[in-house]
């Protein structure tokens, strides 16, 4: 038999802890992983106690997920370095912000086969200030490949044994049996395609919908307005995918990762959320991205201008009404009233022309 | 230029008056249209008086839509004949079980070159049994084309002037502007497609997937279960498609009639308020369907019957597990449990094989 893969996880928050639970029981049973994985924890002190002696203590993220227990098989270590360097696969789940900086310290540090897998959704700038993936980005700075992890944007159904369903897209053929059965539960339903960019994108995208629908929400709008907020949101993303990341499968937007996170979004997430209170309140959303979500950055806004920037470059603003709609209205250069307008007056044919008659 | 095309309604419910509002509006300023639409109404007594007569005097169909008033030139009529004869486009807006007998009435007796148009959504039994659309059945049984309208399930938010979408699957092409013509409004977007059995069926089939997203309700399940179940019955839509009706085109599914529609069913519908109520009570469908909607028949039961006919005629019950998930909830042969195991173990595969790994 071949030698078993050693995984680690970079991260400790909501999402990392969560996953952590399914990779630590996982690594338990499979006959690829040792069973011992390595967890990267940003030090913080907690009354007095550091946090990684309490999780190696009490198998207890008091921090970040103070009602469930890891499996004990799950280390939690200070140091990146020595959390990555044996390590097979590595499941990279910090902010999207701390991605570049991380890679920087990894540099040459990890194996050289090693396969990444992030969980990490956004959008963020390179070095040379492309925008890009942050697959791309560990992939391009790490020089190893790296699949992605999507789905289920709320991490507590997982962790409450709810039905979820999560979506891999996986950048190597040899790895889509193992990251299947790292990820999985009996409650957590992953499907692996070799569609990345398509998976990652769909993921991030959705942040900017869930946005706009909130937006109705907080303006009262009617379910039928919502409803086609979802459908054109769907429609640009698609587009988007086409123009600038071409060669990705219709299959793919009926995974977990396109339909089903997309309506699950626009009606319970914190992009949503944020719209709402952004509505009803009329306060500035900087203020309320840190009254609403503390410690998690609310992708939507952010997303909006990264979009933004990448549509106007190729002056494609006009093509994709309801991304530069809601982006504009979180920069406060378009009234609230304009997001119906768009959606009464977008062009049907963005993705088939041809196929639609419309006037 | 040509002459103008007259336009009548045949039906007088909440639907049917509805669209009686648009069509009335549009044809008094249509350089295609004759102003007078006469619409049927199945004659009743309101206090006395006929309701044909109550509605020719104050333009209020105190029945079906009391809030609400239609445009004088919306002239309603108890005869369904002398409604149809002399129309160039029948607008057909009765409960499904009436179309057979109506379309028996009018054979012969409507003009040979008359278009039709279906607002009703549904499978029935055609006169040797074989399940079929609604249109379909218009078609066989009148001997003329027979488009559809479908889209915003809920009449009183057109009836708001909110934002509604609606889309019209037509059978001649020389219509399509027409028919876009005939039924937009300033807030109810209109999109024309040919693809007009596509349309139809996204339509009907989504009331099945409705009910499941209500049992999920009834039973207090997560935000990703009720995605899962979207998400599997959009698959399943587009696979029944595909078997029994080929030939559709993919952007049909993106058009209001589909993921719209099946969106806001999900969390809007009188199909998803039944099966919440189905769950929570334990009493049997037949009673609720009664209590719930009086003059209505929910539309998901019945048709995940027929459906699960048609499939099982085939021996397709298999490849289809959320359908016949459903239809054996309605029919008592599964506990309600079954709907999170199916979602769990479905396949992954059916619209799309090789393009998904998955164990």
């Amino acid at each position: 038999m071949a030698d078993r893969l050693n995984v680690c996880i970079i991260g400790s928050g909501n999402w990392a802890t969560t996953i952590a639970r399914n990779v630590g029981n996982n690594a338990l049973t499979s006959q690829f992983l040792e069973p011992t994985v390595l967890m990267y924890v940003y030090e913080e002190y907690i009354e007095g106690r550091k946090l990684t002696e309490i999780i190696n203590t009490t198998h207890i993220n008091v921090k970040y997920m103070p009602d469930y227990v890891l499996p004990t098989n799950v280390v939690a270590l200070d140091d990146v370095v020595t959390t990555a360097r044996d390590a097979d696969i590595l499941i990279f789940a910090i902010p999207p912000t701390f991605v570049s900086n991380c890679c920087k310290t990894l540099l040459g540090k990890v194996k050289p086969l090693a396969h990444a897998v992030s969980l990490i959704k956004g959008f963020d700038r390179g070095d040379d200030g492309q925008i890009l993936l942050i697959s791309h980005i560990i992939m391009r700075q790490l020089k190893i490949p790296c699949s992605v992890l999507v789905g289920c944007n709320l991490a507590h159904e997982i962790s409450n044994n709810n039905f979820c369903e999560g979506t891999v897209g996986c950048r190597d053929q040899k790895y889509m049996r193992i990251l299947h059965d790292l990820f999985k539960s009996s409650t957590f339903r992953v499907v692996v395609t070799d569609d990345a960019d398509c998976v990652e994108i769909c993921s991030t995208l959705r942040n900017i919908i869930a946005f706009g629908a909130g937006v109705a929400d907080g303006m009262e709008m009617n379910e039928n307005t919502k409803g086609g907020i979802i459908r054109r949101g769907m429609l640009e993303i698609l587009q988007f995918v086409d123009v600038f990341y071409p060669g990705s499968r219709m299959a793919t937007f009926f995974e977990s990762c396109g339909l089903s996170d997309l309506v699950t979004s626009c009606y319970a997430n914190r992009n949503r959320r944020l719209a709402e209170t952004f509505v009803k309140t009329g306060r500035p959303l900087s203020e309320l991205e840190y009254v609403l979500v503390p410690g998690h950055e609310p992708l939507g806004p952010v997303t909006a201008e990264l979009v933004n920037i990448m549509l106007k470059k190729k002056g494609l603003e006009d093509k994709f009404p309801l991304f530069t709609t809601i982006y504009r209205i979180c920069a406060g250069a378009y009234p609230l009233a304009r997001l119906v307008e768009t959606l009464r007056f977008a062009r049907e044919d963005i993705y088939h022309p041809n196929h639609i008659f419309q006037l």
